[in-house]
């Protein structure tokens, strides 16, 4: 197979506003995956400074000589996903001069993404932007569905807006320098899709766990690409989140208590999503819906992506609590919940008594 | 006439977008024109040191005893129409606790609702907000249309996102606190939309002028409808401002640059934008459109609304050239102005000859 062969895409159906995934590598370097996108001469890459000097010179040169490019390089890290950093985006377009018919291409991972987004959502009321994720996270996830951001230091993501790309453009071959700890926060994502939604993707990412671990590039592009196909599923079918789509949350609420407790940064989101996950199925046994054995399939499947199996040691009861209570899933005081009523099915549950949140988030193994 | 039998209500067709306004005497107290619009229990007042010693009372004493209302006072101006008030706004929805099922009101002039509006935008990705607007300017403008924003150093309205509120109340009794000068302002917007698009309308504002000014309060609902009634219709036929929504900006472009070289809130938005709306008709006489009678007309609307003839003595035509080439409308590098194809006529220009445009701005009277 030669490498252009191996380019797949997808589409994510949402009418005016539908896009392209396109997953393979070489992408980056290839002005015909990028150029139909662009709403005019004007381009801003927003990256950060752990991938620009190693994607960006690669990128730009890619770029057809006639557009007019410019860059802005933000620091790394969940914890500059501020609103400062998307006002420094916003004071770099109109420093340049950007209109309206401007594109801001996200170079980077879920939190370049996500900012890029939020900047492009907002700048002179909404201008074009593309996706091109370089984290694993981000190709599955993050770059796909439109929900862009920022942190706020009471809550995550909870300064945004609804706003999809023009297109998703995920080359596999910045996999090859991921960082083996962001490999794994990436696979919890994945294997997400399979516990939602795809018990036969489930078994399949067991099966293939070691030849993701060691980036397999025909086994990354198919995990790549079945995920990217749930994800874009369930967002066609909700796109604002007012009810399946916030199955894609499974451990989430979870993983956002850890992540916003230990500080943004501390541990990584997939990280924190990975022991929410389990934490989500420890529960959902508890309610009656998984057996002992789903548990511990779980339990394994998280321990071979390499996530990590216990929330941080210096996590109390309430120290969950008090961030749960503001998920934005929550209706009024209700506290709602992604479990999972089977092995490869999630539902949104609203009625957990609350002394039995209070001993799986007291029981739950620490360290 | 009873004065409930003086409201009158209109349509903003959107899909499932659509919104009422709602205009007339004593709204304020009547809970059951708020109540239908509510999306849960928590509302969020927000308005400004001005207003609120004037209608926050009231307003409250109107609202059901069911609900979790709080409030967030901002200080008054233009000047604070920027990112860092709209921070303040989600700090205390964040603070209360309240989620995506809280409302957000907009109780104040158009500033209020601007930031209002784009708060409610992108709090937890977007929540619903409902407009009350106390300026005759956000009354017959600012308020309809789900333009939302703030304001950049570098230029005006450059943050912000279309979202559309789920209602507009407005309550005429609010115009008798507001200083004339405000009035004026107003009534610039009122001017438009006879210049732009009903030369019935602009007849019986020169007819009616006098009563406006002496706040007629039957006269003024009617100015406040029939600027509404074209608002709505507009908006309703391009809500993002792919073409013909942008004939509403009429004086806008000249009017953001003397705001923007002044300082915001030097000019009332409403001043700049009678000189603005006088100005695009010299250039439109100058490029053979209108006539000198039409001129003097337009000149003579906006005396009896004692709105400034003149530009500001210390603007040179690059202090104007400078902000207007950052114009939101502007596509690349050129020029776009709503000019007068004829009165009750607009058209956008973009094809004016740079000298004809800086003869203009040179020749124009300043004081």
């Amino acid at each position: 197979m030669s490498r252009s062969d191996a380019i797949r895409t997808l589409s994510v159906a949402l009418d005016e506003r539908s896009y392209p995934i396109h997953i393979g590598p070489g992408l980056l370097g290839r002005p015909e995956t990028l150029t139909p996108y662009l709403a005019g001469r004007q381009v801003m890459i927003v990256t950060n400074e752990t991938v620009a000097p190693l994607y960006l010179e690669a990128f730009k040169r890619g770029l057809p000589e006639e557009l007019e490019v410019r860059e802005v390089v933000l620091p790394d890290g969940e914890h500059t996903k501020t609103l400062e950093s998307v006002a420094r985006i916003w004071d770099a377009l109109l420093a340049a001069g950007f209109n309206r018919r401007c594109t801001l291409v996200a170079l980077g991972g879920g939190v370049v993404g996500d900012m890029t987004g939020y900047a492009a959502a907002c700048y002179q009321r909404g201008v074009a932007f593309i996706q091109v994720p370089t984290t694993l996270l981000s190709q599955v996830d993050s770059s796909v569905g439109g929900k862009t951001g920022v942190n706020h230091p009471r809550g995550k993501n909870m300064i945004g807006a609804f706003w999809q790309p023009k297109a998703v453009l995920i080359d596999t071959d910045t996999l090859a320098t991921l960082p083996s700890r962001e490999l794994s926060a990436g696979l919890a994502e994945v294997i997400k899709y399979g516990l939602i939604r795809d018990l036969d993707f489930l078994a399949w990412l067991e099966a293939q766990m070691p030849a993701l671990r060691r980036l397999d590039g025909e086994v990354l592009r198919e995990a790549i690409y079945r995920s990217c196909a749930i994800k874009a599923e369930v967002v066609a079918a909700d796109e604002t989140e007012q009810g399946a789509r916030a199955l894609l949350n499974l451990g989430h609420t979870f993983g956002h208590a850890i992540e916003a407790h230990q500080g943004y940064g501390a541990w990584l989101h997939g990280e924190a999503v990975g022991t929410g996950m389990l934490m989500a199925a420890e529960l959902s046994r508890r309610l009656g819906w998984l057996s002992e054995g789903d548990v511990a399939r779980v339990a394994a499947v998280i321990a071979a992506a390499d996530l990590p199996p216990a929330a941080p040691a210096d996590m109390g009861v309430e120290d969950f609590l008090a961030v749960m209570r503001l998920d934005k899933k929550n209706i009024d005081a209700r506290l709602r919940l992604v479990l999972l009523s089977g092995l490869g099915d999630a539902c949104l549950y609203d009625a957990t008594p609350p002394e039995r949140l209070e001993a799986l988030l007291a029981d739950f193994p620490r360290r």
